[in-house]
């Protein structure tokens, strides 16, 4: 599926999804770093933190590709996940929606 | 320089001075961080925290290398960064002394 299997306005209900899922994402991830910071002792939980921070890094930085080919894949993971909302995806064909719902499931 | 040239009662010394500094750079890393996390509001800052904990995490690791050949040097380094005290190091021969805070001004 490329670019031109999405229209105007899909692509335009796909990127403001995708956006919210990052913001949602990122704003929790953000909020859980300073949570574990507060609590941090001793030098061990520091490094904890540290390991923490590089696997969530190289997590995000992989899983937000914006490119159409994976976005089907992309969202379900989302959904599925819980940062992409059913609503946010409100007026892709039923088509996309089927197919999400589905992988989202699996 | 190796574990002979040190008496026993210079590696107890050496040790205890070795432990100081330690502990004081690690636990003003820990208020460092746990200060830099509070003011962590975008995700840009988060990973600066990130690169900021790798470069520490690196050097320290490198750092406290508690081997008698380099002792000298790091009690050096250690002297001029502050983390070590001329305090944590009476008790050690004179020329050892001369040693570290020679090289600690270069």
């Amino acid at each position: 599926m490329n670019a031109h299997d999405w229209s105007t306005a899909e692509q335009q209900i796909a990127q403001a999804a995708f956006k919210n899922a990052y913001d949602r994402e990122t704003s929790t991830l953000i909020q859980d770093v300073r949570a574990k910071a507060g609590s941090i002792a001793r030098l061990e939980d520091l490094w904890r933190l540290h390991d923490f921070l590089s696997a969530r890094r190289h997590e995000i930085d992989g899983k937000y590709d914006y490119s159409y080919p994976s976005l089907i894949f992309v969202f379900a993971e989302l959904l599925r996940e819980g940062w992409l909302h059913l609503g946010d995806l409100e007026g892709l064909s039923r088509d996309k929606l089927a197919k999400i719902t589905s992988l989202a499931r699996m």
